[in-house]
């Protein structure tokens, strides 16, 4: 009997590198993790995962057979195999796929998480069948992958796709770009917290979170404050939907998608973010837009949905060859 | 001797409707129009319009063959094939290719002005050899084409690329659209008029152009009042380039082009135009395409761009055939 095909997917982060075995329907065959070190270097982080993706492969290769690897990592470059100064990784620029060629001799790719994720929802996830949508990832930051005609828009120089740093205001929040008012100093985990900060000092809204010491203060914290019905938690809400909702707006006219879906922290609000952000983007929308695009959460489970991203990375290149 | 493939190129306008026949060099080989009658269905006028082609052909039918048809028209959607309310046409919603099926077999395609435009651009000007750049119309108002990966951007329903109606702000000018600050109302030819009209209402600033009557003052008018250095024109063109820089500051986060081409009416003031508008993209770029996006004008002949930006539409069908 043959083999069963599975690919690897890694998914690299500051905390934790999750992989995983899963096959082309998208089922995790199998999945683990092994802790980042502090100021380890890429290659010794490679060198240790693939000891363990070996050793763990051993249980399943009578069943399954590997054949590829999909990489989801912050900062990658998909054109150049690479990963560019990573934020909480030292790693300056390294060449990922060359360092995987050493461990192994199949086929690889590398992008970035918020691509990732957008390829594992065309494949296993809420955009299944769609060729048109845009999957915006918040969480600490805002990330986004744009799919256009069934492919992922990597641009000239494979860092198309980074909508959180849309200018919402010239002179608005630092940003960790150097630049002021992007998007993502907004709408994402980070921004709303800093919405309710600004909130908090500045309104005399009552509040539960006024109870609290201002630097524990957490997206989740707010969303649970908001379904208790807190008034400055909702005006977070409120004003975070505003400006998410008029720059999805705004995206619609670029690439006219079937549907925009939330992703990662603050889109497990459900809801609470989604109805405001639908109401706000359909109210600036340009009418031949109107009512048309679908806004709905990432419908991938989501303590797999990066190694099923980075798994489905891998499978979109072996199908299309 | 076997004949020269040819195509036709049709560009249908408020005004005039020119024709052309076009080799797949994008040399054009004959040229004319027929101008547009106001309340004429658009059978009639494709009646018209086909008879004058097969008449005009016959000159050349011995050396020449065609080999399709071409169409680009204001509010055309390339999945249906239609127009839909065009502006300056009393048409409603029109299905073109049907109509034009009645007058040729030859296959044939429609698009929208600007998206006729980038591809012109990628097969016959600025864009030849690029697989991803967006191209500009500044007319009476903004239009775009956006190409990733060497194909025109579609989206899920033909309406993609409508990057005149990105919003710069929720409160500002009031657009023809219905809603208020679109990117038009300020960076087109009719937008740099309104804000001339602005600063000569609302500041002491000197100009020549105070002296001629506020309904005649054109885009062309204030190009060469700037370029004679008069200090309220040159205001102008600043406070256009701002906004317009920031905005393509912005495309680039979408979909990393290699090149933006300015194109039409306002785009015909050259220096005075890209000067700023690079200076403002660039200082609201973000850092990772920081000088990397050039900022041109388009390379199509003015006269003919329209004609070979439909031309192009058919030959790049044709090529993928």
């Amino acid at each position: 009997m043959s083999k069963i095909k599975t690919v690897i997917g890694i998914d690299i982060g500051g905390t934790n590198n999750v992989f995983g075995f899963v096959d082309k329907e998208g089922k995790i065959i199998y999945e683990s993790s092994i802790p980042t070190r502090a100021y380890e270097k890429a290659e010794l982080l490679f060198e240790r995962l693939f000891g363990r993706i070996n050793e763990d492969f051993k249980k399943y290769e009578n069943e399954f057979e590997l054949a590829g690897i999909g990489i989801g990592a912050p900062n990658a470059n998909y054109y150049k195999g690479t990963v560019e100064s990573p934020p909480n990784l030292s790693w300056g620029i390294i060449n990922v796929l060359e360092i995987v060629k050493k461990y192994s001799d199949l086929p690889a790719a590398i992008t970035n998480d918020a691509n990732a994720a957008a390829i594992g929802e065309m494949l296993f996830g809420a955009a299944k069948g769609m060729k048109d949508f845009i999957v915006i990832t918040l969480g600490t930051g805002l990330g986004s992958g744009i799919v256009v005609n069934g492919q992922l828009v990597y641009g000239s120089d494979g860092f198309a796709g980074e909508l959180g740093h849309v200018i919402v205001d010239p002179n608005g929040r630092e940003c960790g770009c150097g630049r002021k008012g992007c998007l993502e100093t907004y709408a994402s985990a980070t921004g709303i917290v800093k919405t309710v900060i600004e909130l908090l000092d500045t309104t005399d809204i009552p509040s539960e979170l006024r109870s609290i010491d201002k630097n524990s203060i957490t997206s989740k914290k707010i969303s649970e404050a908001a379904k208790r019905g807190d008034k400055l938690a909702l005006d977070a809400f409120d004003f975070t939907a505003r400006i998410l909702g008029l720059k999805l707006a705004d995206s619609v006219v670029y690439t006219s998608p079937e549907a925009i879906i939330l992703f990662g922290g603050l889109a497990l609000a459900g809801d609470l973010i989604l109805k405001p952000v639908k109401k706000y983007m359909e109210e600036y929308m340009l009418n031949i837009f109107k009512n048309k695009v679908k806004l709905i959460t990432s419908s991938l489970p989501g303590g797999n949905a990066a190694v099923l991203g980075a798994s489905a990375l891998i499978w979109n290149e072996l199908n299309i060859k």
